[in-house]
């Protein structure tokens, strides 16, 4: 049965910003989704005349209060269904706050908020409230990712001893906030993007991708964190050693320094019986290595379930709508799984239905307070001479 | 300004095929289009119902004869402003020639029809109506493909040599077939597929993509057409040798029964002062090689113009809308570009505007027939012994 | 048992010559062979005076006849055990059968002589005095390039249907020959090379590992060859369609002018139940890929029979003294081995117990002679508009 | 001008050790130097039996005091010329300590002793003596290695800011020392590997690695240790994080434990203008990355001076005797280049001409003691959570 496609609201996103693009090719992707409205920057201005010269057509509002309280207004499938917040990091906690006592789903990028606390709010707000909270760790919407979620669980890899997550950059290897780069500036001051730079930024999502893929905590920290570009007040390298929650160790790290790297983010894990390795940036195919055996690496869209090695495969893994292998998915595709199965718990929502996300499926509000929480020991660590704090 | 979002209807889809549902991600993609109407089957009853239980409310017909009687009879704007057909190759002709003649943009899968005088006949309306018409050779749509055909075209290989285009496939090394798998079933049927099986449906991506890149010709042909599985009455392996219009030489060649490959399409170009190497399933990178250099890779979405070897860029090429580098576009990215430039057409002409499209941004009805004749004389070669054969 | 290391006589060599370097260190190799005596130039002078600038103590000498006449006065032991026979082309026949008809074993670099008649004379003496006689196609001393003929073998990939054998190389794309490299100029004369350039020169490695991986014939040829180097008299870019004596079919083919390749040999096999794909400048792996199964990529020295695929695996492939996997073997291992399975022979001829060799270690001179006919056959279809042309 | 070829004793190696297999093809490699006596075993009477089944001819000697008593009755010429430790660590002092009093050259196994004090006596002995000492980091060996050297030092990656040197491998995933297994036996075994298991024996290459092609010296280290596998006295898990002389920062790491890495040892070095990438187990590239230009790969054997990036090349680097690229050079010509640099430094050393090797061409004994010292500190460390320790 077609659905009317829901609504979506932006806070954020004008002034050439680059994240708001992908989030609106995932939003329309599968035809059940549009965006309606839009608060696209702080000046109101500004933000209506971007609105106006949108390259569809919406409604545009001169602030996020003005667009709850408009929205409001409307009946149920005219108005916004859920918010999606785009704004710098310490634009998210309040906009956050003000529609999920409104009663609206939240969207949101990472990380959720720039202090611990915040987050904790939203998620007290969310949880007590029971509204689904996405925040924005993309990369889990690869098809892949999910799949090495399964195989950890599966216990194909056995007890997990070690794994190195990992995102490395290169893009603020010379002072591009000087040169104006509107993506850069606010990434490198302390009052708008929070504690860490390059661990905020990008060392969260190394943090997340850890704990989806294995299902396991970090519970203690010891962090070493450089600013390496003379002048800059945050960290632009991050490199944190943790303690896990099933007694293995890992490493948690982020660089945005390193020449030649675009979005290098990876992982490879090692238990007992076996390691995997994924990549970021060549994201269709899994590396699974068992003891005694060859290599074998598996692509999205060729996997079959009792090759001799996989047994059954879960069903909403295998059901999941996509493409043939050999006809790449990319980072588009990641951000509309996110969108699409946000869209479910939306739905149900709207219908008195739903229950609680379990974060097998993105990343919800919980998740986001512990990537504050993770940030934020290791900045304590690195300040006390990299000694070793527990989360 | 924000401008309506044009209507899009479909013709074919139906039945779970797979190619519908790239297009109509690529359709919705910029929020920009949208899919309003369809015909999604054969059988009337089918189709209706079909229809009725579509993702997203669309329009339901019949038939596309219904569908085109009905559509006319709205305002523009309310009416479909460009079909999308998506029927085996042998039901391509008739709605093609028919929402031709009523005026109606077309986007049509490949190849373009099963004769090339079909082709040709389809080729002389739209280009005596003058009326957009695309044929959907998506690979043409990674950045990648456009950048290597500027590479091209700037002379930095020098004259061309040679060239190997290729598309290797294994799906069809059983009988795939007899097992129902439906995309396979039509597909090796001469009635339904033409008069070549492997080379109708990825050869011609492979001359397409040859054609495109160094805008040379094939001039004539010496073919070696296959058919591996036994009881199959068309080709699943075909191997061109061609002589190009500037005295260069070149392979295009496909195969459906090499086991393990997916959609295995590359193109290696050898001028005389560098080679070109480009492969889809990795589409985000182009490597070139310069006598006496080091191997350059290029990455979409991190190439800068005037780095020593590359000149100046064009503007349409640099100025694309993208995301960068390292976050990587994959198929639905390629489709959703040709949508895109093909929507501009659409609009040109719907504002009375349209200058015929020559080719440089997606495949246009002329290569429709050209990718016909070229195939027609792989099999007229490959009847007579592999003799020579001219386009 | 220790025994004395062999000695060796090397032909030609002198001037620079790139492939005496390889060979050398291959003889070293193992601490069981040496260099002990050598005719290095056709000038009697020049010869006995590299000789007396030779790296290590030589005997030199100032023609080959003059070698052959002393060393075969040396008591076994001081004499040469085997010759080496480095020279272009034209100058591998008069030696090789002067050496043969004193019962000398002889190691001859390919293409084995310039004619079919000269081969086949050299093959026919020794069979008849069962004589060692290996020819120098390196490649096939790989240890993966044995592991993929039994894998062929053993009928993990089915029947074979398809081969593709390639060796691409980019250093004659322009006239090298006229900027006076030496490795250039006698490889494009007819006189010196024989009558293919790029065919006879790697053309033949391409072949012959075809055959000596697959077990199969060539039975028939039709045949491209082009000189894309103006002023050029012979081939420099090959490329032939084969029927395979198992109703297979195959492409050997080989260019000169492909600009940024190196010694891009490789091979990929297409069976009805999987293929195999191996790569000379990545030769320590082997990807195996099966229907439904993931892909498989195996490291020499990291294969273990029975690992559910793989069955059990001949003793005399899983002995060879080698170093673990990671640690990388390259040309230099693949030379050494063809030197070592060769001397294993020379003793037993020595000791009078030689078995006619069977070409599963080396390709012995029957193989050499193949090599001519399959060149012969390409030479005369292309000549005749490709036509078919059987071997 | 021919010489004789150099003799070389082995100390250790019997039983079927591994790495004495590519030192002897590495000594033969050139044909200037031989093995010509051995002690094989610590058992003198297996020690002979060993001898007498070597491959090739030896003088075998119950133990390495006697071959040193019996070596120094000969003449120079007859006599080793150097000799070759490749005993279990912990004997390395005493064979190194007489031999280098007796004034024989050494070309000793890594790491040089088990304790610092050890190492820095025979440092001292050498140093005082002016002996040739050669501490066996085979991965300086790689041609590559000493062009990333080069790289580095020309100023192209501009100052740098961090270095990820890791040598990872599988093989201790379980207890293979339970199992029997040599190789793993001793280097588990604190009494006969030294402080560190992992670390001592695959991080010190690590450690080298960085060191030679940074030409940095690691000032202050944080080490965390682990032991995966049960029961297990010594690490099998090693990570440092490191205070560099310049101000940069460092990861020097191994593993034994990550199941499928064979002998994965990479660096990667990020200064302020560029980037560049090495991997030991696809040793014959070497990639750049610079701000704003498309990637690099430099292949060995196909590097030519002022492409426009590198300026000069010194002369050493490039009239190392070798392949043309494509032809890969692997583990054994990395052993012989440091062999065949040693045999440089020894012929001097005889001629009475050594002049102190500045560690330009292979780790020097010095080099030996900064490893052990090292290691030490990252133990030190280790014990002390983690605390920084100075070396």
């Amino acid at each position: 049965m077609p659905q009317r496609p829901l609504n979506v609201g932006i806070i954020g996103g004008g002034g050439g910003a680059f994240i708001v693009n992908p989030h609106q090719k995932a939003i329309f992707f599968d035809g059940t989704r549009r965006v309606s409205a839009a608060a696209l920057m702080p000046d109101p201005a500004q933000a209506m005349e971007e609105a106006e010269n949108w390259n569809y057509p919406i409604q545009g509002y001169p602030s996020y209060d003005e667009m709850l309280e408009e929205e409001l207004k409307k009946p149920l499938g005219e108005r916004i269904d859920y918010v999606l917040i785009v704004t710098p990091n310490f634009v998210h906690y309040d906009p956050a706050k003000k529609f999920l006592e409104a009663g609206i789903p939240v969207f949101c990028e990472k990380p959720l908020t720039i202090t611990v606390e915040e987050s904790q709010e939203l998620a007290a707000i969310a949880n007590s409230k029971n509204i689904p909270f996405c925040v924005a760790h993309t990369y889990l919407g690869h098809w892949t990712t999910r799949f090495a979620r399964h195989i950890v669980k599966s216990g194909l890899l056995g007890d997990i001893r070690w794994a190195d997550s990992s995102y490395i950059q290169g893009w603020l290897a010379s002072r591009a906030e000087e040169a104006g780069v509107q993506q850069a500036e606010w990434r490198v001051d302390p009052k708008r993007a929070g504690a860490s730079g390059c661990g905020g930024d990008i060392g969260t999502h190394a943090y997340m991708h850890l704990c989806f893929i294995t299902g396991l905590e970090v519970e203690e920290v010891s962090a070493f964190l450089v600013n390496f570009v003379e002048g800059r007040a945050l960290d632009d390298h991050f490199t944190t050693y943790c303690k896990l929650s099933n007694g293995g160790k890992a490493m948690i790290r982020a660089s945005q320094i390193s020449i030649g790297h675009k979005n290098d983010m990876g992982i490879e894990i090692n238990g007992d019986k076996g390691s995997l390795i994924w990549e970021q940036e060549n994201p269709e195919k899994l590396v699974i290595l068992l003891k005694g055996q060859p290599e074998r690496t598996y692509w999205r869209g060729d996997v079959e379930a009792n090759d001799g090695f996989l047994g059954d495969l879960p069903e909403d893994l295998m059901s999941e709508p996509t493409i043939p292998s050999g006809h790449t998915e990319g980072f588009h595709d990641a951000f509309a799984r996110l969108h699409r199965y946000f869209e479910v718990d939306v739905r149900s929502y709207l219908e008195g239905k739903y229950e609680k996300a379990d974060g097998s499926k993105y990343a919800v509000v919980d998740d986001g307070v512990k990537a504050l929480q993770f940030i934020s020991a290791a900045v304590e660590s690195n300040n006390n001479n990299n000694s070793w704090v527990k989360l």
